[in-house]
């Protein structure tokens, strides 16, 4: 199997264990994380080669944030030790009614300093079969939306399957150019993306029509109108009933069908941070694996739910694990 | 805003780590709290000033505890630091249909051997709006009783709002006298009272009529008829369903009509001990601020279910998270 | 109160702490456990003497193993010191959909090499008034079964009650016998088996009737038309509905009649290992203090659904708290 | 071997970990002592059995403190659960410069509160060898006096050998009982006591002549002169470099001379709460198991040292640990 | 007592649990501080009254840093709410030959941002007798390098004490003015410095003479010579034997004489950081409260040897224990 | 730079945290360590390429040991995952006068159970410059041995250097050969060995002369004339004064002459497992880049060195940090 690449900002997280808050903390739990790198982790804990290309200050801080993927086997190869500092962001685990809340600390990190020229897509690519890349990355500087464009360029150029998690995150935009303005040449060079109707509003001035299920599916009509290269446009519902409460399903379309999985319900939430990555990647495993798009999408939104039981922002799965819940076995009897 | 000033016993809090039992612990959460300077505490963290007195032995305990409210942001300059220890209490959590469990080793504490004229009321009142105390106090010794019979005699005489959670615990009650001798001299200069109908029984042989709202409405006047200067009876109603699924609401008799909210879900509930607390600071904060009854007491009630996804005795939350969760955002979406 | 004597294998389980997985833990929480020697365990905290026989290697970690168990009030003078390690196990624990999972590391152990002669059946007995055994420990070797059926022999010569958790782990049956050629000899000496009809049917090849109630009845007739030594027939029935999130209900065949209790919801679970150990200990507790079949049932019951709330193995629970359980008190009201 | 009986009061003991103060510790490290209790564990780690007498509440604290006890192979059938808590006292564990600093809350516990006649002494001793005790129980209340008096006497009564370690703690004795009038009796029915000058002399008035060696040889003379059954006297000394750094050696009288072993270097110390407890107990090993008098002070002295290098206050070591010490292997190389 | 006022930046300090580097670390400890805020904390725990005037984010974990100097008893009313983040570092905690290491991630802190005119000087230092500054903060921003002028202009023109830690960090100067431009017109207006030959030569051209003493002297005397106002020089020696063993000793020139104090041995160093920080809190306690120069310089130097005992940048200790050092209780005996 | 190859067994160690005792502990920290492995990662963290080849349980267990060395750098694609079981050893840290302690528990592990055509070694070996192999490998099984055998044929005719680190341990001989049998057929492969005069007289039956250098050249001397590939002989002499604290010093024997260097100092120490193995793998870094002998003798031990501060079994040192020790920075100051 081709690797899949990534590329994007991993940052340093820090929580307050159990469900501290950041003033009565004497501790704070340490992992590392980006939207990106982690479906990198979660294909390669899936037995996808992947590779993740990012950049690091060269310090024992940065080695750190490596060492840690590198450990998840993501191969770190092509990634660049140049910078300062690694951005970092402080999260307190809600419970309850009480929302988990981060505080980001990500202003002038080694990744938002890169320069372009940093990266040869070129060399990169040429063993990989599949790029994937989320709209936080453009959002962080004018370098790494021009970085986000020579690799999606590249990966066309080559025949890879570009993928985008378009995931619009507004106060991100801060360098002077605007979302709206930078997204849809890169959104162009897509095959598959992940959005919701909220984003496709923001972003291209999409107007979903109501309901639920219209609604993305009048959503993904006018996005492949606009991006033709577009095939498949998937995302999660979330009905979230507290911050330790879930219930996830996946919906996708793609050859003019909707599809969508039935509710999973995650009670109680270990980690949420990464449930919208491992979806991404079990999407990228069925569609690597050949499976057809229903079992694609169950099999992304059971890795996703897993992922909701999973410590860290990665996904620690295997795709046999994957699959027992696939098969209903959702009843968490002990395994022996 | 002026001064909310608490006044009771403060003990150090020691709790098996998880879900433990105290025979399998190698180690031994500690904090610190009092069902007075909890309330002192949860009003420093909305923004209000607040200070406590009361009684600590002059050792490493004693300041350990001290420096605790401290840090919260409570006044600790009125406490007085002699005697032999602090009083103790070992809490098990509970969880699911165990429930939690608390093993008190409080006799004999500074506190209890405090001497009434240690506090200078008139002094420790001069820049202060309200005084708070609860039920617990008077029942530790006759000296407790009798220095809160003196601070509320000093508010009254200079004017503060006088507030008090009756909380009444029979079986703290052993120095010689009874609850029911002591007690109504002090509710006597109550503003406000957090009350039961059961405590409204045990204390003052107040017979409520049957029903829920009845009976609170029917205790609150009689409360009042037998004290005048209440105004306001609140109290919270627990629907519990298990050691960690709670549902509460807030109800309130004021100015002859009954007002209740919602119940508030919680589930999981990370720390109930301080839950009733938060109650008082949240609805003292109510009235400071200037909130309609109504509001008051979703905010009361807000805090409180907030505080039950706290660690520790002391409610760590703003305002503003307070507020929004009256304004219903209680499904717990991460807040970035 | 004469003593119950349990006889098998003591492991040493290592956990990744809450819900980590072992790849990224960096320490595992270490405790003891072993089915029939967590009954031992679990009727000492009830307050009924009990010794455990087995066997340790003598070394830093067989005497580890062999101090936990003492510390819990069990009597380990019978045990045997001999042999090069303790069996283990690793137990990720699940939560939500995601199963808890084990993985087995019990070869080879000083038990499974232990020889029938090291133990004096009839001076370990001559005290005790019950032995109590489990399907594992004729599945662990030769020499295990052998030494089961010499301690069961002893125990009917001498008159003891026997009891046994029939228990078939496949699996586990990997030295040259198999559990249906071994098995009914040593069932044909108790007096009371924990069995359900799956088990039968592997093990004795007897088929229930269909429907859960007429199934058991049935299967237990079979069983004592087999083996006309058992009195009693008794299960849990389990209705998980998440690894996080189980209920559980006892049944009971004797003299004819079925027993079953109520469901007992326990929501979320602590630590499940043990469940059926503690419902064990519940029931024999409950037969020596004279309880009719229905009370002792549900004395079991209530004790195994706390069992679900404890950290590690063993039922660290008084008669006391399981009875405040039976008399309805579920709703986990904090305890002062 | 016959069973070494000691008697005495067990505390909690609650440190901050590590190098913690009290004022910054969110957790404190738990452990159950006493310097008799210790005794009796530090012997039976070395495979004398033992048995302890003492007085818990009879509450979860309690029972952990018991179940601590008979973890480490105490018997502890003759204890009583009676009374409201267990004595209980902070450790603040000082490095360097810094000493360890100790907050003592123990007045009024259960052991203080006990009565003698709770205490069948004939029955406790009927199969023991030996009686320990030590100076602070005397100090502890008039009816700990009058049972330490009961057990000596019915010790003597039926020939145990008796043993004392003096340990005068002057701020102990509250009771209205001086010491000097109290230890006196009590010593008188010794065979061997631990004794330093400057106890014998604030104790029993004694003056011993100066010089190190000198003014051991000329205490124990006067001792033995004044309590004629003392056959033995024994002590460390600690040549303390710093909280973290400690040299001891020990010395004895006997036979009307005088023995002492090397200084033993310790650095660093890791914990040095029960060191002296721990010479007494390879002391009593050595006379049961019939070493000569150097032997069993150098035995007891090497014990003493590797007890400072255990966390807790009991000595975990085997006999052959101690004697691989006792044999020069003081390099602390690997052992695989 | 007259408040001691510091102004300066406080930082997050993260270090790896023990000696883990920082690659191997799955939780970081966290503590707050800040070369000035130590001096106000130390002196608080030593009973000075002493505020603390800084700028911290609007944010947790800005509330965080001030809650832990709050708790330490700093007044913490003067500091500023407002900007991005605060500063970090992450500390690897060396051992033996292995130094420790600092990772800095403070630039663009809110501290580096703040505004002079957000600090009213003559109402901040309208009760306070002393300021204290030190050489790291002008040397931030252009901002704070002018905020420290203007604070020390108000300190002098009210009749303040002022105090320096010239501590001249030269990678720290980044904003573009030289610290040999900027520094020297802030020591003119200070009474007390802490200053090493070193720092006095790359500040302010100094050449001291050769020998330690000779040395030190020289400096001394030529910088009362450039800066009129300097009445008193201080320093510490460090003769480091390596990451886990200090020795240290107090050096002062005052009124022409030459003062030094014998080295204090730490063996293990707990934590070094903020030794130099306790050190002027003793010396300024000595200052406040009377003592004879020797007396101060041995007072300084004792606090500054036990806080390398302590954990944390805050020197915990009481005058007391402090004056236990000084009298030359070195060695560590248990204190009970 | 080509990599360097290393083969050998990894196992899970198992410690009880700071210097508990097994029976005390209720956590163990976990991590994973090979003699052979420690070097190839060492030279990882070195900036050398390694790969390690071994055989692990195709379980969670075995996967978190290679992702462990994976996160290190090491490249594990050539490892195998077949098989029931890791070795795995408990590690009781000692202090000061008590050793540290390992209970082994490695029988029967995958690799024990590994077949020699698992590994291709001519295709593993294609792009490597070094292999690298311990006495321990062969020790283990037959299989093993012929394995080991293998590598270094097909090393040898592929002109890579082979190194060996002797390491003989009696009593992991139990499989049926002699390693006098086994080893010199081995050895005779390798151009470097680490060898001490033990070692040499126990395998090969060589007598040294005496005295401390003169012996280790007269065993170097014998070891080349019996095994003529030899062109280096390695070792440390340690110097161990407690379990707390050590001396090392590097020697080597090359072209006809002896080096040594000086005597590092290393107290406390934090870790001394693997402190052998970074010796190697500094030896081969300084053999990589070119250093003359002393300068790679002295680079070797000051990374062994360095380790014995490090957690765990891996040297987690650069390049920089070790040439800092070489050049004399010993005193353990603080690197900002």
């Amino acid at each position: 199997m081709k690797q899949v690449i990534t590329f994007g900002e991993i940052m340093m997280r820090l929580s307050p264990p159990l469900n501290q808050r950041l003033g009565q903390a004497s501790s704070l739990d340490v992992t590392y994380g980006g939207g990106d790198a982690n479906v990198a982790a979660g294909l390669a804990h899936l037995g996808v080669p992947a590779a993740h290309v990012g950049c690091f200050p060269d310090n024992a801080v940065g080695q750190a944030a490596a060492q840690h993927f590198r450990g998840h086997g993501v191969d770190m190869q092509h990634c660049v030790f140049r910078g300062e500092r690694l951005g970092l962001y402080f999260l307190e685990v809600g419970a309850s009614l009480r929302a988990s809340r981060i505080v980001y600390d990500r202003a002038d990190s080694a990744f938002a300093n890169l320069q372009p020229n940093w990266f040869a897509w070129d060399k990169i690519l040429q063993d990989a079969g599949w790029l994937h890349w989320t709209g936080i990355t453009p959002a962080i500087s004018a370098a790494a939306a021009q970085a986000t464009g020579e690799a999606i360029a590249a990966a066309r150029h080559r025949g890879l399957t570009v993928s985008a998690d378009v995931n619009y995150r507004r106060n991100l935009w801060q360098y002077g150019q605007r979302a709206q303005d930078v997204m849809p040449a890169l959104v162009a060079g897509c095959d598959l993306v992940v959005c919701t109707e909220g984003d496709a509003e923001d972003l291209f001035g999409i107007r979903p029509e109501p309901g639920t299920e219209n609604s993305f599916v009048s959503m993904s009509e006018q996005l492949q109108a606009r991006f033709p290269t577009i095939k498949q446009v998937i995302a999660t519902r979330r009905d979230t009933q507290s911050a330790s409460h879930e219930r996830i399903k996946g919906i996708a379309y793609s050859a003019g069908a909707y599809h969508e999985t039935d509710f999973f319900d995650i009670n109680p939430v270990v980690d949420r941070i990464g449930g919208g990555d491992s979806f991404i990647s079990g999407f990228i495993y069925g569609q690597l694996t050949g499976l057809a798009l229903p079992a694609a999408l169950a099999f992304a939104t059971a890795a996703s739910a897993l992922k909701h039981t999973i410590v860290g922002d990665i996904n620690l799965v295997t795709a046999a694990e994957v699959e027992h819940i696939v098969a209903g076995n959702t009843s968490g009897r002990l395994l022996r």
